[in-house]
């Protein structure tokens, strides 16, 4: 069994974004010479996701929006989280709703994907450096 | 190290529904021989997920209104990713809450689950077919 | 390859709570001998959650007010599947925003975590014992 590691580093200029990481994953894979294996992609801070959807920029307006509605950044003294002096409460329940990670495999040394899946970050609390971590196992 | 790959096709008649995969899955992984390991399945579409729990037309029902709630189909110009054409923007949003896939511990050439633990296609979009991975690696 | 498995075992006294399991994850980890590999933590019963957020009072009680808000325990009778005599259906939704596991990376013989990432147990449906899977391949 082979395994190989990597960390990609985002950072996002505004508060929040999306940012398509698929081919730093096929970059990766390729790096670590396996073929035949599952891939592990997850955010390393845990107000950030890392997911697979659509590049479609219609759709990550909506995501915005949507979950905005579902867990809004403001008034930010309504989440007890704040009030050890952060304003990031809403961040950790956004990526709740989006993920931590996605697992793909590995087949043939390519990423097993359908025809528009694509791999995202996702950051709910930004302006700052930020890891994701690729841990590929196999042979 | 030992993987194996399989495709499974389902074509819901609706627009939403769910499926019980979990035989299709224990099928899976008597072809593969693999008796210790993991097994990945995820949906390969990205308005459709792969989840677990009960099999329980109560809840199934529960699942559908709640998801419905959160994201409505209706009006579809409230989704900007809808002004490609599309009309699936509230399937985007569903599956992100269903998730894309599971993984699942292989022990002694079995399925390691809880009691009530059952694996389901879910679908967001359908009326054409659609395609579930399952992959699985160990020994 | 090398696997492992170990069960966990839980009783939260009140029907809802969040229990920081990384330390027992890190043992498991010790006593699988497992350097470099994957380590996938799933709960076992479907009205429960296993995930990865930061381990702080005030977040927590974010989130339990935030997922009371989103699928609400009562009134219990507008869940179909209390119609079977349960009173959980809220606790079957809960769990799929917060998901049923995690998939944690092993490097060098450590879980490869940012510097908050903490591992929770997540109780939607408590008052009873209740498992967690732990299984680990690699070498």
């Amino acid at each position: 069994m082979k395994s190989f590691r990597k960390e990609l580093w985002f950072q996002v200029p505004g508060r929040r974004g999306f940012i398509n990481i698929t081919h730093q994953l096929r970059e990766a894979l390729k790096e670590s010479g396996i073929r035949e294996g599952l891939l592990l992609c997850n955010a390393m801070h845990i107000t950030a996701s890392v997911f697979i959807n659509d590049d479609e920029p219609g759709l990550h307006h909506d995501y915005e929006r949507w979950l905005e509605a579902l867990a809004p950044h403001a008034p930010t003294d309504h989440y007890h989280h704040n009030r050890m002096g952060e304003d990031n409460g809403d961040a950790h329940l956004k990526r709740q709703i989006m993920g931590r990670e996605v697992v793909v495999a590995i087949t043939q040394g390519n990423l097993d994907f359908g025809p528009w899946e694509q791999v995202f970050y996702g950051e709910f609390d930004g302006q700052r450096k930020k890891r994701v971590l690729v841990k590929i196992i196999g042979e």
